[in-house]
């Protein structure tokens, strides 16, 4: 479930599949909500009005804005991908927080990262908040699952080198960015796995002033992904 | 008022002015809990254990901790600041999302910025919600509100550059760092407010993949205070 306008929008610009749109009564004063849901119509997809209180009970966001989609989640197993979707890749690894899921997705879509790889432990990537917060980011990359054999594997096989963020790393910006790359973001808590910790082959750190504990996951995410993959 | 167990120690390792200290019965069996309420009873700061209901009803947020601070806003007029201070600013036009204020002054804080100044139409930052989200950055720079006018003046008078982040302006990847400097924050949707626009002397962007119309703006304000500040 996608909801948001600009979610939407994104879902039908991208050639998801859909299987529905739904539009709140008072939504349909929105202009913006109508054209997205009337383009929707147009490729064939059922719309549905709704009351708003009906909508409500739909939505799964505090603030919906009154328009909802319901996508198929793309089938997309690791070892679908090639050696050059794996070596432009995030790894969430126990990330718990859907919004921080969310933002992570949506900087890796802006960066041109290709593949966004969920470990166990990590909240549901395909989750209606989660999506929200992406921002249309899950259409512009792939999402999905593995256990952390399948993704070791996989990046083997590709010849992929797997980093880490830790604060016990390089600071980012003395390192080299290598050309093919892996990169694991920990939970927000308890950091890296370790399993990632010990199969990492490279970690990375954004220095920090004294007393500063750490950054919010998605921010730092950010910054190494702006320096390894922008 | 500041909740959650790792705010309420940054207040009390930073030497707030701490009112008081409120402990839901729940938490008396967290260890990080009770320490900090101890600590700041050590300080001499008046400690209160209540059942969960009278905690949950002064809590802001969803998910307490089970322990709260009501502290005094620090009094710090723009103009009491120095050249030093306002050279390593960051400048809040009209941000809304008190999680998305909250994460740029925790990131701020962890790139030694000095200084954060919440221009008229940004949400509170000293909102309960902020305060959370900054993970007790507030207690390590500045933040402090302003009109346009006032920080315009005090800028000048310092002789700092005022920069705006905005899609129009060079890659922050080309620009060479100023030895000062007054980065603004334009709003989640609206971006920029006519005045900071019209004032600012550089423009800084974050080149992004086609297709991606935006970053969320903490995360791009992080980028941008890496490059610039860290």
């Amino acid at each position: 479930m996608a909801e948001g306008v600009r979610v939407v929008e994104e879902l039908v610009r991208a050639g998801a599949t859909l299987h529905g749109v739904l539009l709140a009564k008072s939504a349909t004063a929105s202009v913006r909500a109508v054209a997205v849901a009337d383009l929707a119509a147009a490729h064939g997809v059922p719309r549905d009005i709704v009351s708003d209180a009906e909508f409500a009970s739909a939505a799964s966001t505090d603030t919906p804005q009154g328009v909802l989609a319901i996508a198929a989640v793309p089938d997309c197993p690791l070892g679908s991908l090639g050696a050059e979707a794996l070596g432009r890749a995030v790894i969430l690894d126990g990330l718990q927080d859907p919004g921080n899921v969310g933002t992570v997705i949506r900087t890796a879509a802006a960066f041109g990262v290709r593949t966004v790889v969920a470990l166990p432990g990590t909240v549901e990537p395909w989750n209606a908040k989660v999506v929200r917060a992406a921002a249309g980011g899950h259409f512009h990359l792939q999402v999905t699952h593995a256990s952390f054999p399948e993704l070791a594997d996989a990046l083997r096989t590709a010849g992929v080198p797997l980093w880490a963020a830790d604060a016990s790393g390089r600071p980012v910006g003395t390192v080299e960015r290598p050309p093919a790359l892996a990169l694991a973001l920990g939970n927000e808590g308890g950091g890296l796995s370790d399993q990632v910790r010990r199969a990492a082959t490279g970690f990375v750190a954004l220095p920090m002033a004294p007393g500063i504990e750490s950054l919010n996951v998605a921010v730092a995410g950010g910054i190494l992904m702006h320096a390894l993959f922008a």
